[in-house]
């Protein structure tokens, strides 16, 4: 329900319906609503973004730039994708201190920039390999990152108006292009 | 004080207080204070968006790429980190149709979509001369605007941890060279 409807939109009344138990017993075992979405949406989140993370500090020195991107944006854009109500309502939140999401947020946004820290170490390796001049990569993840989650939550605001907003394959293909070629061919400084 | 501060953060309180008025003659004058902020900002900035909206009209196809991705760069960028709290409220209250912000955040997203509808129908001019095959422009414009904008609303999001975040004219630079080398040197289909 949470993942459909968002987290502001999901009632504790419906959840205790769904689960077919009385909202007193829901409230028994969580104290309050933002627990229930602890426990059901944010810990499974967190461990998927952890252990992609943890991926990159595996990650082949033999790869190529082209799988490093594909695992970049795989990774990322349909794990934003399919739950896009709850990253917006955490990214909301992430600025607004007094929102109850807001311990949340900062925990998951951290998680997230710790998994980003991860591909920047790694993309040492590759960069080396292909010669490419990586003069400065933080802002290189940080712009790729905003582009690929961008790309999802930014929706209502980045697609040109009167034409129809490109589905999650045509994204997916021209998040890697733009993500090999806009790291590629850069003149040596 | 709604840059400095936010839409949320500014009381009409204070507003009134700035202004040496009475609240009651602000409420006058203003109905609420969604209205002084529709004068004050939203106003302005749907302007600055239609002004540079109407510049990609008249944009010689005698430019270059560089100076394509120069002027969407720097035409957004520096426009969404000076009001980056007013667009991460707006960005918000766009996800959210009870918000008070709902009817100005659609407006600007709108507007904001026309100026990249611009952008689109102009790069098939700088693509031909090129010969940069534009395979799926709306994606490539989408993934752009969401880097430029991201870059900014999503900056606790989009950083590798424990590195300093870039600043205004490292993000520019970035930019720029991701967008020109992203959208050159793709093989033709």
């Amino acid at each position: 329900m949470f993942t459909d409807l968002g987290y502001r939109a999901t009632t504790t009344k419906e959840i205790a319906a769904r689960a077919q138990v009385a909202e007193l017993t829901l409230f028994r075992h969580f104290g309050s609503k933002v627990e229930v979405f602890e426990a059901s949406v944010l810990a499974p989140l967190k461990s998927y973004i952890e252990q992609w993370s943890r991926s990159w500090v595996d990650f082949s020195t033999e790869a190529s730039l082209e799988e490093m991107a594909t695992r970049l944006v795989e990774g990322l854009y349909p794990l934003i994708r399919q739950d896009h109500r709850i990253f917006q309502e955490l990214i909301a939140a992430r600025s607004d201190p007094r929102s109850d999401l807001y311990p949340a947020a900062v925990s998951v946004s951290a998680e997230l920039r710790k998994g980003l820290r991860a591909v920047h170490d790694a993309s040492f390796d590759v960069a080396n390999k292909y010669g490419i001049p990586g003069d400065d990569k933080p802002a290189t993840i940080g712009a790729v990152a905003a582009m690929v989650i961008g790309s999802v939550v930014l929706e209502d605001w980045v697609y040109p108006a009167q034409r129809r907003i490109p589905g999650r394959e045509r994204m997916v293909k021209e998040l890697i292009r733009l993500i090999i070629d806009g790291t590629t061919h850069r003149e040596k400084p």
